[in-house]
């Protein structure tokens, strides 16, 4: 086997974003991506891992010399339950990464508002030198942020250490220390709070299309921005992209970061490119699954060729 | 009296940045600048806030209704030894608005660089959609902040939260935990490691134009974000800005935030405006002490006024 052993990609996901992801992926290994048709009756001997969600059933039988398997998600029930597994150990998604990026994000555009970047780029522009007043600072700000998972905690604690006042919600209650929080019955409430609403929701039917006109009604007018903002990094289909439009047209809200969009990439005649209180990214807050998971996947590939341990392995009898 | 008193103002401070600092302040209140011609023969009588650095001598003794005396500094001494005090209350300048807001104007500058913040105006801007790659996350990034005192020290532990790495740069040693830092002797080994200088030097006669060519070609080359980025929002006088345009020019510099210039307000024919990669802020990174100093002072009369006690009182005796 060489120092770099090839890599044997499986993963039921989106295709697009598995494309992307295994650009520069892998350096100096070899990448057998078992969804091209040459490779499926191809000879997997001397592949020492394989990545994979929902791997087809005979994909590890047909690795002789697999020696880890990598899960493509923090869960591994998907592997556990549903093959026999060779012995070998399997690593589990631990993606601090994306977390991370997520709130560089979420603090950036938050920032980018509160410290009004936008009119200076214009005033930049035009070379004028102007200090714009009243200039609010974070703790005269308050950020909801929707949705409370390992992400939301994340930007939760990062926006209080900026010095943002912080409020949170999700649809049970969740606790966190020095945060006041609400739950669905305390939605208005939560709303009524907020300065800078942060939306990072899962998609499900309750949160389908929940960022419209009728919530973004509720957000506090006349706090220390004087208009709320509102910014989207979670899925674009809890966004009504016309009510945001119209929202902004009104004045309901003052300005809108948004990552994520009903429809990606997001059509070039939607009038949401051109506002100028509106700051767009193409779903780039926290770069896909697929990449962090294979940066993960490669540091530990680095890791066990260096004579090192490997990280987050599943306990099989525990389950995860 | 009525409900909000008079505050009269004697402030020895550059005047400009008085008459800018006193626009929408103490809302709701009578403003009496004693640097004005027209006030000064008036009767102080009925105004219980006097807001002072180095006042005339006589003017407490022309306030018979004071109640506080707010300093416009940290240091009291100016009021302590050189006057025969009435006895009421000194309310010493405390500043933690400056610090935090200085915060973050940093960590929003090294954000957008490293988040390709001016990149993606410019292709939403042609309504293109686009993920730039690869996009480093705050980790792979070293942060080198010259100026360790208290601005310094804040901005060293936020950039941390962030994730970012952090290196800290002072003329005399100083030890933060968990932070590598450098000094005199240090500053090319300090500079080789750092990808984003952040400057927050005070200028005296070792910082004067210590920001140029000679200095820009020391910081690393070839890390996450390629090309170094600079970032000033100390003082002016410290960097040479004929040498930041040719390091962006020869691309020894990568990209540049400045708060800060050797003359302000810069000129509009400087070529610092319009370079793509630059972003400049008319010294508004932390709103001049002025404005933090009245806002300060606003909050302890509101808290005075609603039967609340003052905060930061000075201890005569002990003198501080």
């Amino acid at each position: 086997m060489p120092d770099k052993s090839p890599v044997v990609i499986d993963l039921k996901f989106d295709r697009e974003s598995v494309v992307a992801g295994l650009k520069n992926a892998f350096p100096g290994r070899e990448i057998i991506d078992m969804a091209l048709p040459e490779n499926a009756g191809r000879d997997l001997s001397g592949s020492a891992y394989a990545v994979v969600w929902k791997p087809d059933p005979a994909l590890f039988s047909r690795m002789p010399d697999l020696k880890v398997i990598f899960s493509g998600g923090a869960g591994v029930d998907h592997i556990l339950t549903a093959y026999e597994l060779p012995d070998v150990p399997i690593v589990r998604f631990v993606d601090r990464s994306l977390t991370d990026r997520m709130s560089e994000w979420v603090v950036l555009q938050c920032l980018m508002h509160l410290r009004r970047s936008l009119a200076y780029a214009r005033q930049q522009k035009n070379h004028e030198w102007r200090e714009l007043d009243p200039q609010p600072e974070a703790c005269d700000v308050t950020v909801g942020v929707m949705g409370l998972g390992v992400l939301g905690q994340d930007a939760v604690r990062k926006l209080r250490v900026m010095g943002f006042e912080v409020v949170g919600w999700s649809r049970s209650m969740k606790s966190i220390e020095g945060v006041e929080t609400f739950d669905e019955a305390g939605l208005d409430a939560f709303l009524a709070r907020t300065d800078i609403l942060v939306g990072l929701l899962p998609l499900t039917e309750e949160t389908r299309g929940i960022y419209n006109t009728s919530l973004f009604a509720k957000l506090r007018q006349g706090g220390a921005l004087e208009k709320p903002v509102f910014l989207n990094a979670g899925r674009g289909g809890s966004q009504v992209e016309a009510d945001i439009v119209s929202a902004l047209a009104s004045g309901i809200l003052g300005a809108v970061s948004l990552d994520v969009f009903e429809k990606e990439p997001l059509a070039s005649e939607s009038p949401l490119w051109a506002f100028e209180n509106v700051i767009i990214t193409p779903h780039a807050a926290a770069s896909s699954d697929v990449r962090a998971l294979f940066r993960h996947a490669e540091r530990q590939m680095t890791r066990l060729e260096g004579g090192e341990a490997l990280q987050h392995v599943v306990d099989r009898v525990a389950g995860y």
